[in-house]
């Protein structure tokens, strides 16, 4: 029995587990290399979660520790577990990777919702898709079908937004140096939402960043690889 | 006498120092406490530094060490002067400050140099205008004057694009977390080239980079602050 929860969002499908942050919370686990059991959750299920005084996924229950939000729970993790790998390599390493963290969590994944959000609907539970579109169409001004109706210029805004990203990995090859650390499982996290929910390939063929995902799809034996993922491509 | 030499961009003026990217490298230098001179250099001197083996700067000769390219000066100091204050705060945070490197490079530089370059035409020794204005009309498609004709809508584009930057300094109070780092001294050199050929506040009255700055421009008994600016404030 392992006393470490990890509350993710899941669909439908409760193995449906496909938000970025939830992802970045668990790749950090993995690095951390403890045991952990993680628990569906939907949007609607406010009450489930309400013990962490707030209504958000990645929720962490490590022990007698409850920490919410995924860059809280990277920290909380670092602090709490010295002794295991460290996600950050430091406290310098720490600081820098809080801009990657707020580069992806809006660059990125603002790109990224603009690209899913119709096809991350009808894999939700029943009970939370009114509140998902309600949220999202106010958050795009129009219906979910519309915000995706034409994403080509989209994918193409999303892709060059990756750049630095990019261009980084031509010189080594992971954000954390030789061996990937938490600013990977950033990125990572965003890409695995993407794969999870649509049969977009939101990298071009070509792009270099496919090698790089490949290595942390096969880390930690394959983890998550195996993930469920509603479109095959 | 110092054997320590450091090439920078000049204009006609041969004290005004404008290169974004000769600025990290002088920051670079006064964090890591080493004595230096620098030498003025033009865009068209290319027999000036041709023993660098390329036709930029900036150049540092440290020694009998002779490195260009401001990410390589920065890794040649921190691996040739260990025992000096660190640039990087080890192999992750240097890892991951290529990141904030690259998205400096793209997205920042890319933004200031549509904003500025019709400033600083004027301000180039008169043998480097011709080479300047076709290279940067080439790159733009289209007259110097016409790129800044209507800063407006750029000028917001690029300090949105600052939003990760500003974010992240909500939470600490440098980019390298309690103290400045070498990726603090990455976007500074960008701020201060605009500050140093222009008359235009790329930073609105009320951001809250503009105390960060602040901080930077006091470091080094106000190193930066003294700087030869072509348009006081």
């Amino acid at each position: 029995m392992t006393s470490r929860l990890l509350y993710e969002l899941a669909g439908e499908d409760a193995s449906l587990r496909f938000s970025p942050y939830c992802w970045r919370s668990r790749m950090a686990l993995l690095h951390k290399g403890l045991e952990f059991t993680t628990l569906p959750w939907r949007f609607t299920e406010k009450e489930a979660i309400a013990f962490s005084g707030q209504g958000q996924v990645p929720v962490l229950v490590d022990g007698e520790t409850v920490v919410f939000d995924s860059w809280a729970i990277a920290e909380h993790l670092e602090r709490a577990h010295p002794d295991a790998p460290s996600l950050f390599g430091g406290a310098a390493g720490q600081a820098v990777t809080r801009f990657v963290n707020e580069f992806t969590d809006t660059v990125v994944n603002a790109g990224l919702s603009r690209l899913l959000v119709s096809d991350i609907y009808p894999l939700l539970h029943e009970k939370d898709r009114a509140y998902f579109r309600a949220s999202r169409e106010r958050r795009f001004g129009k219906p979910l079908e519309e915000v995706t109706a034409n994403r080509d210029a989209d994918l193409a805004r999303f892709r060059q937004s990756l750049d630095p990203f990019r261009r980084t990995l031509a010189h080594q090859p992971f954000l954390g140096g030789s061996a990937p650390l938490y600013a990977d499982y950033i990125l990572f996290g965003s890409l695995q939402w993407a794969r999870c929910v649509s049969a977009l390939e939101v990298l071009a063929n070509d792009d270099a960043l496919l090698a790089w995902r490949e290595r942390l799809l096969d880390a930690f034996d394959g983890h998550a690889r195996r993930a469920t993922r509603h479109h095959a491509p």
